[in-house]
């Protein structure tokens, strides 16, 4: 079911101060920068690895306000991980037989996620205390170029 | 410097329970189990994927007790995300850079961890708030048979 560890995504207060950082330190390059209006984010990919599927990143997350997801973990927990994402092949199918099993899905339909890729996610309470994502990569694959 | 996303550490109370929820969920294979008394924990491996020297996994723990560093982050935080490990070729070259750039690191050197790797942790408050691991995978790879 999982193909590879899709990305960690990491909240954080400055997205730039942050790119900058992981960039610098660790020797990665920013493939995707996004804003998700429906999500409360602006993000930005740093790749890692190409695998099964698609590839490995990290994902910054910078909150658009307070009141967003990622702004109430700030307040509440500090920087740090905010989910876990795992690749799979079709969202959908994944989705069915992960609720199957009696963990509950927090989106009832695969919606829009980076890099055009189709995600979910789980329930925390039923993963572990983990905010679980499926995605399911874009069929074009990562960008070819650095943003 | 990275080569993968080597494995997310998941903290957890009961390690068996955990075991069978996520190879049942999800799918996955367990392919290692360990007691590492100097970090306190007891632990299991389970594969999601192989990539560039290494594998990637889901990483279990339990603590020993209550006053190791698990113990204490499970009075904390409750279940959930412990620590995320990235994959590299030599764990103290690694170590060297990424120190170099002005990140502590709460290892002076290598030490030992699961199935035969050499690792490192980074201090999170130098990295976005989370708990870093360096991987440096055992030339014997991961195990052939399941355990």
């Amino acid at each position: 079911m999982f193909m590879r560890i899709d990305h960690i995504g990491i909240a954080c207060h400055d997205l730039e101060e942050k790119i900058e950082f992981f960039s610098r330190t660790f020797e990665l390059t920013v493939v995707a920068r996004e804003v998700n209006e429906e999500q409360g984010v602006k993000e930005a990919m740093l790749h890692i690895a190409d695998g099964a599927g698609g590839g490995s990143y990290i994902q910054l997350l910078e909150p658009l306000s307070e009141d967003s997801p990622v702004g109430k973990f700030l307040a509440r927990r500090g920087e740090g991980v905010h989910h876990v994402a795992f690749g799979v092949n079709d969202v959908a199918d994944a989705m069915a037989r992960i609720n199957e099993k009696g963990v509950r899905l927090l989106d009832e339909r695969p919606r829009h996620g980076s890099m055009n890729s189709r995600i979910a996610f789980l329930h925390p309470k039923d993963v572990g205390g983990m905010l679980t994502e499926l995605v399911q990569a874009s069929d074009s694959g990562k960008p070819s170029q650095n943003v």
